[in-house]
């Protein structure tokens, strides 16, 4: 094998209540990756599209390569010698918007990881690539967060119940659920939509919110759409979040009155997502949230897709 | 049908990290009620037996009172005339030791309600009858909790999304977990062990509270006494708590170390429970945390069962 190309696609994290413990896989939009053999030992990435030039091409500074070269660093370690001398090139296509709310840097991440395992020999499974693409992570956000690159990964809702020791649990994939998600083109960076964040809240705001993650989680099992609706409801993040993105307040009036059970803002914005029990909903919620941010002269991407239940796909090997 | 028996048990709420949000039943132990028609048209408690005199017969101080008066005022006004001559007579016999964290007024009030609706001949459902059942509370803890109320009545787990509105969601009944309840010889009032918490808590430790929920949720669904087990750890309450139980600490370590997935404070306590995944671990468990309060002089009384899918069941008519 030469070269194997992956496809990862954009999640939603921050999951309405369920603040920084919970994310999900969507089908479209996502990222797409190229990793081959090279003649020249060491990690480069040759080429990036999609980028309007913002990402490094320097391995340690680009999630993708970051998490890379701690896989092989790792891989060399386990298997003495074997992948001493390897190169490998990675080109990388955005079809993910940056700095959207949709995990860019982990659907990059993610492909990058899954398809240099690949070209090794598959060595690792999906879970046990999960602590080198939380490397990448580390470099985009300063921390390992992992809400956005376990469901790129491994597909469906994925709760992180704690980081040390790190506790991942894998969701059932509902398939009565219709996603729309709205990316308006309004720049919002992770590290600011943090520092709007209390750092204490009312004991009785986080009952209110841990009462609801129970019950999203509970729908998700239950397959039941109106319940995971009700269940977004943020009293915590949401309320200081929405200052931060003009016409989140009508988009999330105008998908509720198309017809979506719950809306909520996807990771730390600008994006925004609704879910549905059909399609044809779906479509709809997204024109509508569409027609909100126009009237403030906003253009936006509306994707419609169910729960993404497979994760990172190999598209092609050679 | 002159007279119906109703049995109701012991319910843990506050289940670790789910503070006020979830509640189980158990098999054992419970409350009898009995309800008669009687000539005398209105309610009357005619003998309450185990309280050690701590109950009032009185019906509008008595939460089994308070919520057989609601019932009947509703039925009364929903089927207009039909029951205005009735007459019932209630007695009680506690099974279920008072103010010891195991929903002792719940399982009263529940059995009671469910009687006197099987006597009146079931015009209402278990569901329909959780706000009547609410009103007991009302008296007895000074808000309508729904949280022991809920599995004592429908049985298993119970979740309360919300209160306004009413927002019940019955989960599953996991097979393979077994409860150890320890109930120590001390008297702790529920408004005494609310005085204790603080009004507000980091976001960090929200967030891994309702991490530890949602994994909780999870567990439940998975029927996965582990993850149970670890989703029970509890940063905001326990702490806070555990200082007014003496030997709580020494109990849980106990409870920890002979095999339990888990363990936390049952309501507001003092009694304790454990979560296992045999019958044979669970007995080891509550012999290890009664030595554990045994060795600070408090007698203690250790119940094993698995969840109570049931609840509340009927066990005489005549």
């Amino acid at each position: 094998m030469r070269s194997v190309t992956v496809f990862a696609p954009a999640t939603v994290a921050n999951v309405g209540s369920a603040f920084d413990v919970l994310g999900f896989a969507v089908a479209a939009p996502g990222d797409t990756v190229t990793v081959r053999r090279s003649a020249t030992p060491g990690i480069s990435i040759s080429e990036i599209t999609g980028d309007n030039g913002l990402l490094s091409k320097e391995p340690s500074r680009n999630t993708a390569g970051v998490s890379v070269v701690a896989l092989l660093k790792h891989l060399q370690h386990r298997e003495s010698g074997r992948f001493s001398d390897i190169g490998l090139e990675i080109s990388l296509v955005k079809g993910l918007p940056i700095g959207s709310g949709l995990g860019s840097s982990s659907a990059s991440t993610v492909a990058a990881v899954v398809a240099a395992n690949e070209l090794c020999g598959a060595p690792l499974s999906r879970e046990e690539l999960l602590p080198f693409a939380m490397e990448g992570e580390r470099v985009a956000c300063g921390a390992g967060h992992a809400d956005n690159v376990a469901p790129a990964l491994l597909g469906g809702f994925v709760l992180i119940r704690s980081y040390e020791p790190l506790d991942v649990i894998h969701l059932p994939t509902p398939s009565h659920v219709w996603v729309t998600v709205l990316s308006p083109n309004l720049e919002l960076k992770t590290q600011d939509a943090r520092k709007v964040l209390k750092r204490s809240v009312s004991l009785e705001s986080a009952i209110s919110q841990w009462g609801n993650v129970a019950a999203l989680v509970a729908g998700i099992y239950k397959n039941d759409v109106g319940l995971m609706g009700r269940a977004l409801e943020d009293r915590i993040v949401e309320p200081e979040r929405a200052q931060l993105i003009p016409g989140y307040a009508a988009a999330k009036r105008a998908a509720i009155e198309a017809g979506a059970a719950g809306c909520s803002i996807s990771g730390s914005g600008p994006s925004v997502f609704a879910l549905t029990d059909c399609e044809k909903t779906a479509h709809r919620v997204g024109a509508a949230m569409k027609d909100a941010f126009a009237a403030l002269d906003i253009a936006s991407n509306s994707y419609v897709s169910q729960i993404n239940g497979t994760g990172a796909v190999v598209t092609h090997k050679e």
